[in-house]
Formats: C-alpha cells, sequence, structure tokens
C-alpha cells in the first residue's frame, strides 16, 4: 500500500501549502493592483478543446480518458482554451478590455522526463479586445511587478522582449523568402541551445545566400535596439515595426519596469501561436528554466472560440519561481502557529479556557488550547511546539497573564482588558 | 463547437469566482482562527485508494480512468482518503493532535441525476489524534463559527447531533439484539423521510418483539436529552454513554455554540464510517440538503492508512450554502472594480498617467487606465461601466483631481500629496 502520491504529483502538507500560499498571494495582489480580476473555469474539459488548438500531438501528452457518458474528456494541460471558450461565450456581453487572470492547476502526463512534475500551478494573465502596445506594455509589468514583490530585482531577473511583426519585417528586408521563414525560425528559436555554427549552417542552407545569412546573423544578434533602429535602408514595413516596438520600450519606462527589459529577437516562442511582442523573463544567472512566457496572440480566439479579438497574456509557473525563491533565500511562508494559546493550571477551569478561546477567536485572533488535561508547565511546552505566539493564562477570576513566548516578557490584565486589545 | 463547459461543470467568470471567493475565504477564516492549518492533496489519485475505504460500488460513481503509464486512477470524490494517506506518511513526524483544513474541489459522475453537479468544493476540518470529547466539541463549534460569519443565526441553522455509542447502548438497553442492528439502524436512517408507520413496521419486523419496538421509538423520537437522561434503569453502558454525551453538550456551551444544537438520535450517517459523535447542520426551514455533516471516525485511518488513530472531521461543500446564502440575501462578493481610474484630457499625458498608475499600485492599491485614447468624458464613463471609486485627473503639472464617483464629490491636491495619502 503506497503512502505516496502518484508519480509527478504534489502533497501539500501545512508548510508546502504555507508556501504555495505565499507564492499564489503575491500572484493575486499583484494582478489586483493591475486591476486584473479572477475567473476559473473546470479542470476537465473536452478533449476536442485542447486538440482545436494543439493538433492531435498533444494527445500523448494529456490525461485524457473517455467518461461515463462517452465524452473524450482530458484534464486541463493549458488554460487559454477554456479562457477562449468562456469569452466566446459571452464575447458581447463582456466589457472590453477584458483584463482576467486565472491561478489553475494543470496536468500534463509526460511519460519520458522522470522526476519531472505531471501538475503545477500556473498564473494566467490576459488582455483581450484591445490591439493597442499599451495593453503589451501593461502586460508584461504585471509579471516584471510580481519578480519585484517576491523581493527580486533587475540584477535577479531579466525580461527578454521581441516583436513577431518586427522579427518578421526584419528577415524579410534582409533577404529572408517568405517559405524560408519557417526553418529560419526554428535554427532562431535553438539560438543559446546550441553552437552558433551550427546555427550560420542552418541559416544559410535555410536561404541559400552566405549574404543573406550574414544580414541575418547581424540582425538577430544585436542586442541594442537603438543601433538596429539606426541601420539605415531596411524599409517601410521595418520602420513601422520599429516605431511600434519603440513605443513599448518608452511605455514600459513609464511603467518603471524599463531597467528589467532586453531587446532580444531570438525569443520566438511558439510559432504558431504568436503574432505580436513576446516575452519570457529568466532569472539572470541562466541557473533556471524560464519563469514566464508570453505575448499577443491575436488570432487565437478565432481559431479557438470562433470569436475574433485581439489578444494576450502570459504563463507564470510556481515550480521555477518556487526554486527560485528558494536558491535566493527570498521563499517565505504564512504563518502556521496560532496567535494566542489559552492555558490554566486547573482542571475545572478547562471551561473558561474554551471560553476564553472563544472570545479571542471573536476578536479574529486564532486561538487554541490543550485538549487533554495537561500541567501548566507541559501546556507550555506545547503551545511553544505549537508555534503560538503568546499565551494567555486564566485563573479563576478575572485576571489573566499574556506571556509572550518570543522574549518571555510577561503582563498581566483583566480578560475585559485584554478582549478590549485584541 | 460548444461554448459550455461539461454537463454538471461550472465556469466561474469573475462574477461568479467573486462569490465561490467570499464563501471559501469565511472557511479559510474562521479554520484560522480554530488554529486549523490548511494542506492540500493531488486531485487525482489511485483508484485502489477510494475502493479501500468505500469498496467496489464507489467506481460506478467516479472519474476513474487508466493513465498512460497502466495505473489505475480517479479523480478525488472525497478528501478524507487523501488525508488518512497523507497523515499515515508522516504519522509519527505530525505534531498531534493535528489540526487540519482543506479545500478540494471534488469529482463524482453522477448518472442518474440531471442537473446536478459534477464538482464542487468542498471545505473538509478534521482533528486527528484525539480521543476525548473536547475535540468533538471544538469540531462542531467551528461549522457553526462559519454559519454566524455568514450572517446566520440559531433561527435559520440548526445543529443536529447524536453519539453513535449513546445509540448503541440506547438500543442494546431497549432490547435490541447485535444482529438487529443492522436493519433498526437503516430504518432510523429513513426517519423522516419516510412516514412513521412504515419505520414501526420496519422496527418490528427487525426486532420480532412489540414491547421493544415501542421502547425504540420512545428512545428515538425523544428530543429532550436531560429527559431521555433521566430514564431509568438503562444499564451502565447507556450511563457511561449519557455522561460523555452530557459533557459534550456542557462543552458547546463553552464554546458559545449550545444553542444552535438539537439533540437528535435519528441522525446516523455513514454506517461503516463513524464510531462517536454525528452531527449534521440544516437550514431550520428545511428547504434545502444539509449544509455539512460530520463526526468521529477512529476506525478509519487504520483502515485506510494502516495507521490507527482516533480521528473526526466533517465536509462542507459550497453549493448549498451558495443556495442558501442567495435565498436569505446574505450572499456577498468580493469588489471587483479598481479603487481608482487614472485619466487626463491629452494624448500627450499617456506616460504620465502610466506613471500615476504605477505609483498607486506600487502604493498597494488597483487601479486602472484608458489603453487606448479616450476623451475625458468617455473616460469617465469607461470608470464608471468599470466600477472604479475614485478617477484621478492628471494634468501637465504636478495637481491632480480626485473625483468620487459614489457621491460626484472632489477634491484637488498634488500628485505627491494624492500618493502619500494612499
Amino acid at each position: 500500500m503506497s503512502r505516496g502520491p502518484l508519480p509527478g504529483f504534489r502533497d501539500f502538507y501545512p508548510e508546502q501549502l504555507a508556501e504555495r500560499a505565499y507564492i499564489t498571494g503575491v500572484w493575486r495582489d499583484i494582478a489586483r493592483r493591475f486591476a486584473f480580476v479572477e475567473y476559473d473555469g473546470p479542470p476537465l474539459e473536452t478533449l476536442e478543446l485542447y486538440t482545436r488548438k494543439s493538433g492531435e500531438e498533444i494527445v500523448g501528452q494529456l490525461y485524457n480518458f473517455t467518461d461515463k457518458g462517452d465524452r473524450e474528456v482530458a484534464l486541463r494541460p493549458e488554460m487559454t482554451p477554456t479562457l477562449a471558450r468562456m469569452v466566446a461565450a459571452k464575447a458581447n456581453a463582456l466589457r472590453k478590455p477584458v483584463r482576467w487572470f486565472s491561478i489553475p492547476q494543470l496536468f500534463r502526463y509526460e511519460r519520458q522526463q522522470k522526476g519531472r512534475l505531471r501538475e503545477h500551478f500556473q498564473l494566467n494573465v490576459d488582455i483581450l479586445g484591445e490591439p493597442g502596445v499599451t495593453a503589451d506594455a501593461e502586460l508584461l509589468a504585471v509579471a516584471i511587478e510580481i519578480m519585484r514583490a517576491y523581493g527580486l530585482g533587475p540584477k535577479d531577473v531579466r525580461a527578454r522582449v521581441s516583436d513577431r511583426r518586427l522579427l518578421n519585417a526584419l528577415l524579410t528586408s534582409a533577404g529572408v523568402k517568405a517559405d524560408q521563414l519557417g526553418p529560419v525560425y526554428a535554427a532562431i528559436d535553438k539560438l543559446g541551445r546550441e553552437p552558433l555554427e551550427v546555427t550560420r549552417e542552418k541559416w544559410l542552407k535555410a536561404t541559400g545566400d552566405e549574404d543573406v545569412a550574414i544580414r541575418l546573423e547581424q540582425t538577430i544578434l544585436q542586442k541594442d535596439f537603438g543601433k538596429l533602429r539606426a541601420t539605415p535602408e531596411m524599409g517601410a514595413d521595418v520602420h513601422t515595426a520599429m516605431e511600434e516596438f519603440g513605443k513599448y520600450l518608452e511605455l514600459l519606462d513609464a511603467l518603471g519596469v524599463r531597467e528589467w527589459v532586453d531587446f532580444d529577437l531570438s525569443i520566438v516562442r511558439g510559432l504558431a501561436y504568436y503574432t505580436g511582442t513576446v516575452f519570457e523573463l529568466f532569472d539572470a544567472s541562466g541557473e533556471f528554466r524560464a519563469i514566464c512566457g508570453g505575448g499577443r496572440y491575436d488570432d487565437l480566439l478565432d481559431a479557438i472560440g470562433g470569436v475574433s479579438m485581439p489578444a494576450l497574456g502570459f504563463g507564470m509557473g510556481d515550480v521555477v519561481i518556487g526554486e527560485l525563491l528558494r536558491a535566493r533565500g527570498l521563499m517565505r511562508r504564512n504563518e502556521i502557529g496560532p496567535d494566542y494559546w489559552i492555558a490554566s493550571d486547573s482542571e475545572k477551569l478547562l471551561s473558561k479556557v474554551m471560553q476564553v478561546a472563544s472570545r479571542v477567536r471573536a476578536a479574529g485572533k486564532s486561538a487554541e488550547y490543550s485538549l487533554r488535561l495537561q500541567t501548566l508547565s507541559r501546556q507550555m511546552k506545547t503551545a511553544s511546539s505549537a508555534g503560538a505566539r503568546e499565551v494567555i493564562i486564566v485563573a479563576a477570576d478575572e485576571a489573566v497573564a499574556v506571556k509572550n513566548l518570543a522574549d518571555g516578557s510577561e503582563k498581566r490584565l483583566t480578560l475585559n482588558e485584554l478582549i478590549a486589545s485584541l
């Protein structure tokens, strides 16, 4: 008989739950400050909702099955299809822009990766119904302000940003033909994960033109947006895309997050998915997988939900964040111990102990007491091991003693004075 | 292409999520005041974890399937098996009594009941490792204080309590033999749902003795614990169980919840499960299904987790609570609109609007602004329809106007004064 969870699933004992509550609490708080409102959908959806977005290939990674009503269903591997479905169902009734967030638990059956989790919690933040670049700046600022709220700074975490429209215009301007874009993108996506010579060969092979491949490399590796923008003679399409991207960076400056942001055309992400700005957040030291990724996906709602609406969003999982915060000594957890432990030195005072506990609780504080008879010194030890902050010792009369377990200080007052002070 | 969720599942749009957050927020707050700490387990477990507790019959009601690793798994239909597994895995390391709560989403495939939900959220509160009746009183007090926190009173909600040990002793004292207990219990469980004559016939048939059946009826229908206790000559077992139950009621009084509680021996609940106190909460008018049910189940942890430990707990779902609160006009929801809308009368001030939004957000308040160019009067309308509480109108200099959308009042101050006042 196994006492553990299924492989790839986590038990959240109180200590772990308190960390998860800290991580998700920051998510909720920052999303709220940016005036995003929370929604949720079912963890189980029709299989078709996911294949419609990702094709039949996705099925191999899903927890999918046939339910007792002969429906093909799957545990949600991501939230965007549910979002698209829900927004499409009420598209006309919703105030635009839709500014929604959600914190679903997501599930993937990944057979090959031993030790990798098969579930995680993921913050999803999306803006729907707004094509302008101000929305793109707002969205990235949410992700960055979450990092700041965890105590991380621009030296710890970098946001790498690009724009699919700018990249397309630059590639075309460099001489890449439309039918060469696929393999060129695929090679860009592998930059940093394979030697530059390999990428160069791929670019040369894809374009069949050494000059094009060289211009391509000079463009893609240029991390200074100002210098790239100053390159002469790149055509009207590049000019327009540059203007728009320049505006994006200015707006990020207005929102106070520009210093976290690096221009990086090698950020590609899902090819069939994104249509404009794209970004990823990484820890600056490069130790961990991406913290978060997102961008603009103007065509997806139509494809999944049948409603045409510009859209952008990002996802941020709890696992990488947790690893990063622990590595930096920044993981915090909600307090677990009670505010007050109620004690007495006589069995006869049990109902009084319980009355005091009730009054403390009615005042909004947490209170615990020994459910079985214990000596006062034993009660003090129990209170301490429970993590109680103060012990209230009741007596037969109205006097109580309040002992602070951290500094050992003690004060005496009446019960009414104590309750009034809570 | 369906735009709705699977039958029996709910979409939580922001309005519904805000109600769910209100319901679960009260659960968390009261559980915390009683010094319970939150845990969680996986929504997917081995099928065997559930059949071990409930037998193979349960499988027909589960979302169960074979995963891609050939494991028989099921979406959790209840939390107790997970709790038993988790506690058993760390039984020696955990401080006793374990005071834990959880708010899992639970899943049942109920084929026959059209319109019934197939998922719900359920508060689970449990105390493990404590055999004494003080724990029983603490547990019921949590459920009742939750009702009070929703604005409900003892005229709205009644807690019906019984004790399996007391009932057993009374039945034996009334002359019911051990092998007659099963059918007698089954008939008690149906009381109130079928005519009393039918129950009488069942009791008579089960015991084969008219005198026994009459004593049985007088006992079970006696709602006055004091009178029942005063009945002479019921034997030592009844006396002991009466003492214990009387103590339970006294402790409920000490915890300030006695006036919510009715003694009711017809509360039976899961026969194979409960071993001591049992209780259910109902709305006093009898309109709705039970709000909550629980009790002591001292044998279950051994049966499921292989660790012997006294235990008690209750479950409370979000659906009946929601129906009751709506019917009584007591449903509340968290505020959805932003604290501040930032506006201006010039396109040139967009970065200033964004800077002010950032400062308001950094001060912990929520702020939104128009992502596209709008006239000031249009911005005011948008702010109002978004539910913003105040609009901050920025100008080219340091002056800002703050307009309260509820009462129309307006004040003028500098930006720094405003931020300092947040």
